[in-house]
């Protein structure tokens, strides 16, 4: 049986409040959408089915290179974490699974699985990291980890991956992803041929050990940590690393990862019609890589978005990426932001829901792009508030978890226990 | 015998007041550069060898959507185009072919190929337009065209392209160059995935006609005239283009067609790594696709462009990019822009022939980043202009291009033949 | 009183359709505000005094350097651009003045106003024209009008616009607005500071000849038709233009006017502080100066301008900033364009409207930032669209004014009497 | 008598090596420069008097949020900083001052007083940090310093700052360098106007505290720590600030905090034509602050920079910006990267004086906009090496000092003494 670390009482008090309003707002838009010819309980069954990952490592305050100011009650480890993905889950609903960074999360597999399983929690795509040097490593990575020049180096990252494919096999995850930092700082550091070779080299040691079973997303960014020039620096080499390593590989999306102006959604739609779409990093950003929360910034680029993911679902039955919440919470409690984000997450795709595909598709043919975009503009604007909340109702989460959460004390409570860290001067400038 | 549109007489006079200083000065250099193993006189026959395409349309003042203000003199038809690129070619010897767009330049394909001939000018790639309508056209651009969602309208763009290949045969070009302005103003306006189907079916259709000693280049960009979505954006959908085409096509790679902040030279390298990298279309941007004379906003850029070409020339002997300049002379005589940019894009070529590619490699392999970037840093600072002003004087052209042609009067006097023009408010904002 | 260009039984046999469920859906709306503590009535009335003036230009079918491909009748003057505004503000009735491009618009005033008067509108800001050359025009604008080195060219822009200013006080404007292209193309083309004078200097003449109950706007740009550098570049300048004129100077904001990333509505909040915001011209961009429909590509955006204007509304009761739409319409019908644009300017103040500035204000003291943006998220979730055709309805336009102007066949009528014209190929690239 | 920390002799021997070709090159470039009109010696002359601060943290290795990776010899305190920056000067005869961040550099100021007077060093601005938490420190940064919503937080801030001028009187500086991270990350998070007057107040009571022969240098930045807003985003809000605290007030530029594509030379131009320009933070990028090495990414960008310098001490004699270094050593040794940077901030300067201002000026005012660029492009085409070789030789510096540096193998020597630093892996994504 689950294990509940809120009290349920305390969601039942709070829904009790709020039922009569949620019933009143949910058949008011029921029949707003029937008018429209659009059933509301087929929309909230699919958003009930919605889950996103959270990353154990988003449920700690983040921070940049000038400071971190730590919150009250912060994780002490991957426990801690486990369980602060737990209330998230409890409460809405729609965060299913836990996504590990090794070595940060490194434990007793069995004990990582055991304590998931209290919650019902599964696990997502395995993280390594080559971006950092852990205490007592070998190589440094100073200068590159899987494209390095110097093959020791390579060698120790390939290692430090195929033991997360280990890791994750012990405890069920079935995705590994691969993210590095690798570029150069200076023009001519690096010869971008060659460091692209040994990227895929390297990447190939680590696909031939992949499950069959598994995928491998691969992840561009356009720049930081490097700032010159970055290895996966974008879609287009993704793709390439994805279609030279074979069918298991897959590109992932990180929302943040672009360069000023890109049209994003866009190029979800190239990689999902040629069949390399693997999922999904969700956050916001209006200047670089900000790790913003989801929908903060731009909730009309994420409906975009699902709006291409929709469309992608009704072209190949078989489509399913991956989706997972990577944010930095830097001045919001991460707990509060993450269960908003993954909400926000469900809230785009039930108006991507409501697109009518049809119409939509008779304005393009006939070059009416004023009522195409209406069509998109209409299911945007529409409030599926009464969606969400119905949706965590019916599975035992509350119509508002921020109103519970705040209400159920977690974090003073966790305070008591887990002890103050200190605020960080990172003194790196 | 070739034919000489400046009188001879006013380049031997002013070459003649310069060239003591000019020996002196190459002398200089190549002592300094002898200090570095490298051979002074090798450095300029590559440089002479070194050629770039003129544009036709490159030779009339360009504008904007706000205002054209022509210039006296301006080119009437092609044959005007084809002697003012004459002009050029014989002040600066480094721009030894043009390059037509067709309707624009449309005439008896055996009339152009001897105007041609008379100044001894080659054609480069044939540029097809449907990006804008011809007048009598039946089929409109105004929804796009290879990637339109009428049929009757891709039809006709395809009719088009192969109408340009035709032309090309006769002329002596080889290859053509597909730029077209397709996308999309509005979000759902087009759907992403219908469109690039229908895109790549229509190329397909034109590839099919592609004679075997042709090339096929494809252009991306990333906005203008669309904005909010463009069907080959960036160079992933380029490459994807190139692969689905097969190995006579392509990608084109102009650099000012790309999002802000990106490194196009990491572009550069990637496309020719595998195997891709069709050619350049040169000049220089701030902002967008500003279209300024190459090298004139930011030259290392154009030497860094340069670096990786000869990289990839060391790495395939058969690597052989089209180059041509392609840019808007909005308040310049573009014949003066036209000379000086030729001679700024022989510059970063000149530049990165001094940099050692084995001490380079060694700071690279041995993570010494500042080395490494100091050999490119003291390449790029080389004044080359000795060699550049050697090659021309040395194969009949000016020692000072600009100086020769303002002595010669040449404007004024076209503009004693050719009308003027009224300056357009073009009424489009 | 005022003539009706649609006819009005058309809108009236609309609207009587989609009434009883404008009744549902505004009462349904108003329910859930009262729970809010909002009373609907009172955000529909500030809703129904909003209007936004429509520019002359933005009725006919805009373009790019690239092309223009026009649409069916089209306005061949002034007079048919009057008529086109007035279908826009009968169906909106949000749009209650025109504003007009000299020479672009030039005609008898006296005439003008009677055409204008017919239906009711009234004259927005005038907008002077130095960034195109005129028929018959002595000095041309190619490199700059009120900041040009040559005197004469200072000279006669500065006459143009105190001509600007004598033909508006004849129709009733109170407002010159100046956006001039000035700039250049190339490093070392201008002194800044030298031009800058130039323009400060022709700008106080023009000033001096201004009413004392007008204002004079200025209007910021970051680049375009200027590619290396634009005099009046951003908000920084525009401020010391205002402050170096005087109190009738305010500053004019673009929404498409400013560099990539950058964060508007800040700018929006520091002028209104500093009691320098003139008023919008309001479009949305993806890219540059895109001149998209407002609130198509980031309606987020649009709203929190507007949170802005709200929140300077509660801090200064004489704050009145001029509002103006200013698009291009290159695949759209531009009235259908504007109508809809009309709205969504309106929408976006009605969804500010609804912040709750006290609860806001202490989440912002209590260092809550997620209570504080979950604020500013519930207004702009909320579909007020019932509350805009309320308004509309009230007033006599319609509910669904797309609706009632395709049944009128307004287009086609018009394309009756208005001569087709042919599409552009500008020519200039 | 100043002190060495690298043995003459081994300069001695260096330079004895490299002299007779440095005196080869000088003359030869004397001669060229004579052609045109220049006295060598004189440009020489100005480079020996121009001196660029070190700032005290750019001598240890820099990182990111994501790791930073220590190099050896890292120094421990800023006693070892300032013999670093010793080292520097000593070599470059360029850096005369070194700049103190505080907190970081707390110690007596009578012993910092001495430690920089051994090696005849004088300090530079002084710089506050309000932007991270010191230790025991009584009120968090979390929500921001002098911006703060709470009053105890902002005076706290204000106290700081206050110590700041008081340590800086003490060892001889002059300025007070004010950057703060405040902002938000969420729309709502704060009101801009609010905060904006929070911060001018709290400045007001700083600029109280200011000497009469202080000047206090505010600098902007358009983004990060703070991902949504920013306090002091760009120059405009910059300004405002500098006008409304008084006389002593100057804006500080770095060349790294702006929009993308935006014009800083023209910013240089503006804020010195308005008698506010009091200073740079110099270093070079291709993204966002990556403060990579000056001149490293756009060494034409900076060359018009100082374009702009050079053309303002024309306009007023009384002009003297203060410039410092600021950059972040990721990857190399931070020494060689800031005597390298030192030369390139030099060299910039150089080759800004060999402009002809009047010939510039004669084709600005003759629209020769090709004339005009050639003009400056001649000046950043010369190769002015020789000239600060000769510089540093004539002051007893290096000719080569990178060579110097690492012959005289000063990092592994204070690698001995200085203990090993883990690398770190900040944890925070």
């Amino acid at each position: 049986m689950t294990e509940h670390i809120i009290d349920p009482s305390i969601i039942e008090a709070d829904n009790a409040a709020r039922e009569a309003d949620l019933r009143v707002d949910y058949d008011s838009l029921g029949e707003r959408l029937d008018r429209r010819g659009i059933a509301i309980d087929a929309i909230k069954k699919k958003v009930a089915q919605f889950s996103v990952a959270v990353p154990s490592w988003g449920v700690g305050t983040g921070g940049t290179r000038f400071a971190r100011f730590p919150g009250k009650g912060e994780p002490r480890d991957i426990f801690d974490k486990i369980e602060d993905c737990a209330v998230i889950a409890q409460l809405t609903q729609a965060t299913k699974t836990v996504s590990l960074h090794i070595p940060w999360d490194k434990a007793d597999p069995n004990r990582l699985k055991q304590a998931a399983s209290r919650f019902n929690l599964g696990f997502d795509a395995m993280n390594s990291n080559t971006f950092s040097d852990a205490k007592g490593q070998l190589q440094s990575y100073k200068f590159g980890s899987l494209s390095a020049s110097d093959a020791a180096t390579r060698n120790q990252a390939i290692e430090h991956n195929l033991e997360c494919i280990e890791i994750g096999k012990t405890i069920g995850s079935k995705a590994l992803t691969v993210w590095i930092g690798d570029g150069s700082n200076f023009p001519g550091q690096v010869n971008f041929a060659t460091q692209f070779e040994h990227y895929l080299d390297a990447m190939k040691s680590i696909y031939a050990a992949l499950p069959d079973d598994w995928r491998v997303y691969t992840e561009h960014k356009m720049y930081e940590p490097a700032f010159y020039s970055t290895v996966v620096q974008d879609w287009g080499t993704n793709y390439l690393i994805a279609k030279e390593l074979g069918e298991k590989a897959y590109c992932l999306v990180d929302l943040g990862h672009h360069a000023p102006n890109v049209n994003i959604e866009m190029i979800v739609s190239r990689l999902a019609q040629f069949g390399k779409l693997g999922g999904f990093h969700f956050n916001d950003s209006k200047y670089g890589d900000d790790d913003l929360d989801a929908g903060s910034i731009d909730p009309f680029r994420l409906f975009l978005v699902f709006n291409e993911l929709v469309d992608a679902e009704s072209r190949d039955a078989d489509f399913h990426p991956a989706h997972m919440l990577d944010q930095s919470h830097n001045v919001t409690d991460p707990i509060e932001s993450l269960m908003l984000s993954a909400a926000d997450v469900q809230r785009a795709y039930a108006q991507a829901l409501l697109v009518d595909r049809e119409a939509l598709k008779a304005a393009q043919e006939g070059n009416d792009a004023l009522a195409a975009t209406l069509e998109l503009r209409r299911a945007f604007r529409t409030d599926v508030e009464p969606i969400l909340a119905q949706a965590r109702l019916d599975q035992g989460g509350a119509i508002d978890p921020l109103a519970v959460y705040r209400a159920a004390g977690y974090r003073a409570k966790v305070a008591e226990i887990r002890p103050e860290v200190a605020a960080g001067s990172s003194g790196i400038v």
